[in-house]
């Protein structure tokens, strides 16, 4: 059966080449042919081969996001950068208060999000309030777009962090950041930002873009599960999740996972590489100019932008269905979408049906992000956006890739109204 | 040059064997051709392929410590699993008393460890005091062992655990975990043991020990950096250190690191089977006749103990050596030490001198723990057996792996007096 995977936004393949500058850090025995495999805190060679390697990757990213080496930290995953960003700089700031971690409400500090974060910012929100910190989720419109000004108007004084998403998992918005980060500078409240869906995908310029933290992922641009990374402005002090050997500057005890954390680099380089229009791709990793303006995209991501526009317009010809999140980019508006992400609803469908019977067909969709499929709730983002529960449970992601073709699309366009026109045949609400 | 690496308790090249079980994981591209990358929270087959893999890791992992598959819990390193075990269940503890993490000493519950644990147990007590709890470091015999009549003496009605290592990755003292598990188990005290660097090499069977929760590495054990284990028998309660998409049961949300995990389980069955006797060798994997009594080490653990006292009589030819932990096997002692590891010391030697110029002949050694190695203070684990801080600095670590030869250790005991010769004739205390 043919194999269609649509759904890059919940984890890619590793790139080939990824895999190939990843292989020498795995080492072989005997020892003596491979010498890359060490642990990065032994001062022998194994060691400094190793530790040379994992500080050639810290540069090769701190570069791509405008930032130095020394604010770049390794983490194992989005997730547990993104727990260290709030978790981290609430404790960091409950340290400064003895009253703090008492368990009682608004004391530990406030901080700021979204109503469209990933779970694990939403899951270490709610851990922080049980923990005394105040949460507010400030409103987006109904495309998921953040009004910097909620941002401002949420500010109080025991605010110390505003936490907004780069570009939305489930539905694409990209929201304002540098509009956001402005204000939280203004304000002198930290600004983080969850960029593991645009990492790689759009330009991203911490200073520019006034960011203070910002998590990204290797498994999200063709990289190896098991590397993900924090950026943490000079100077912020965080307390760290993960104590132990002291590495990564104090800040993420743990041995370095240094094969994947190669992978993530080279990863990113060849997403850089393909972002950029192909007449200037002699222009690779010389410092600021390969940092092009959000409006200026072009080569893989034009070309899945294409893709994604062709997609959303027949997806609308199908009777009853609606497009989730921003328009497409013909259409002048605002907000704009990753160019990678489709998410649609039908009218009497449920999107698990609808998963199910794609994957017959050896299409692999998804409902939303991959990290709430096991739950029955609906969609913390569509309810976010103004669906209605039934709405949202009839919604359907789909995410692009490198290797996604017109024929994949062609060919979801040619399955996809036929389950649903099956799945409404047998529904009790369903119009025939 | 020659190379020849004898820091395996650092870390392991990963054995080819199981990159061959990890390669399939990272996926191909195009993906129709490779479809196990998959996110397993995904409802799709990409999904569910990688989440079969997922849970045949879990099942082979936890047969081998006889421990059920849903007690056994992914995590990205030993770190993490440590500082799981530690903080998660002193948050679950002080959930159950609000008036705790209040930073008044005493109020969160009260910790016992030994004062040989790696760098990670003793920084999450550290961290954890500092937020309220209480820690109490029970003392070791000059061979490293905890007396388990100390661990039942230290416990009082405050006390929420006992955490002490299984085997030290200083100076490979085995701990008599069963013993202080009976202890613990008798006083209702959750008891957790690092097996870092045990697992693999000695049989371990958490019922049988009385474990409570177990921490396991795989990059210890020839398999990938980026996995970790922990055990955490039915029924006990902690709070996570990851909050997100509800992952391994809620206790670690993160996208799961498929191929390091099957990289994880692969690399365990690997040790399992040479650990046992040739004769052995079909009883692979039927459940709990694969793990053998302590004192019935075979194949791979044998021959490396073998090398070990070969090489512990010659370095004890060196004028001025000496042994730091337990003596070799043919000595009757009570004190048992890995098959893998060797610790000595030298007078009027620092032991940072001597990694380097052994490292400047090809062979690659530690002064102890690779975590540490960055610090300029002296070993916590040396001091604890009594050693004055420079005799601690004057030590080197030597740790054996599945392809050290006897040739290695013969090349190592013939450069190595050379060496010692040297810097003694350039240090001003040194005797010529």
């Amino acid at each position: 059966m043919k194999k269609i995977y649509l759904d890059y936004a919940a984890t890619t393949p590793v790139d080939k080449r990824v895999q190939k500058a990843m292989m020498p850090y795995f080492g072989s025995l005997p020892a003596s042919r491979q010498e890359k495999f060490g642990n990065t805190m032994s001062l022998h060679s194994f060691g400094q081969e190793a530790k040379l390697a994992l500080e050639n990757s810290r540069a090769v990213l701190a570069d791509l996001i405008n930032a130095k080496p020394n604010e770049i930290i390794f983490t194992s995953s989005a997730t547990e950068s993104n727990n260290t960003a709030l978790k981290g700089i609430a404790f960091a700031s409950a340290r400064r208060s003895p009253a703090l971690l008492a368990g009682r409400l608004g004391e530990g500090g406030h901080i700021i999000i979204s109503p469209i974060e990933h779970p694990c910012i939403m899951e270490s929100s709610k851990w922080l309030k049980s923990n005394g910190f105040e949460i507010t989720k400030i409103p987006v419109d109904k495309y998921g777009m953040v009004n910097p000004e909620d941002v401002r108007k949420a500010i109080t004084d025991k605010t110390i962090l505003v936490s907004v998403i780069h570009a939305s998992n489930e539905i694409g918005t990209i929201e304002p950041i540098e509009e956001i980060g402005k204000i939280c500078r203004e304000e002198k409240i930290y600004f983080h930002t969850d960029a593991s869906q645009s990492f790689g995908k759009i330009p991203i310029d911490v200073k520019k873009m006034n960011i203070d933290l910002l998590t990204a992922s290797s498994h999200k641009i063709y990289g190896p599960k098991g590397a993900g990374l924090l950026y943490i402005r000079e100077g912020i002090k965080l307390a760290p999740l993960l104590h132990g050997g002291g590495q990564e500057n104090g800040l993420r005890s743990s041995t370095s996972n240094v094969s994947a954390i190669v992978g993530f680099a080279k990863a990113a380089e060849i997403c850089q590489k393909e972002m950029r229009k192909p007449d200037k791709s002699r222009r690779h990793f010389d410092g600021s100019s390969t940092i092009l303006p959000k409006t200026n995209l072009g080569g893989e991501q034009k070309r899945q932008e294409k893709l994604r526009d062709y997609l959303i317009k027949n997806l609308l010809k199908i009777k009853g269905s609606y497009l989730n999140g921003p328009p497409p980019a013909r259409q002048s508006h605002s907000a704009q979408r990753l160019a990678n992400n489709v998410n649609a609803r039908f009218d009497f469908i449920e999107g698990e049906a609808l998963i199910i019977q794609l994957d017959m067909r050896g299409i692999a969709c998804s409902t939303g992000s991959a990290c709430s499929s096991a739950s029955l709730e609906p969609s913390h983002v569509l309810l976010a956006i103004g669906l209605r529960p039934e709405q949202a449970h009839g919604s359907l992601r789909i995410s692009l890739g490198r290797q996604t073709t017109k024929k994949d699309i062609d060919y979801l366009l040619k399955v996809l109204p036929k389950i649903i026109k099956q799945l409404r045949d047998i529904s009790p609400y369903g119009k025939k």
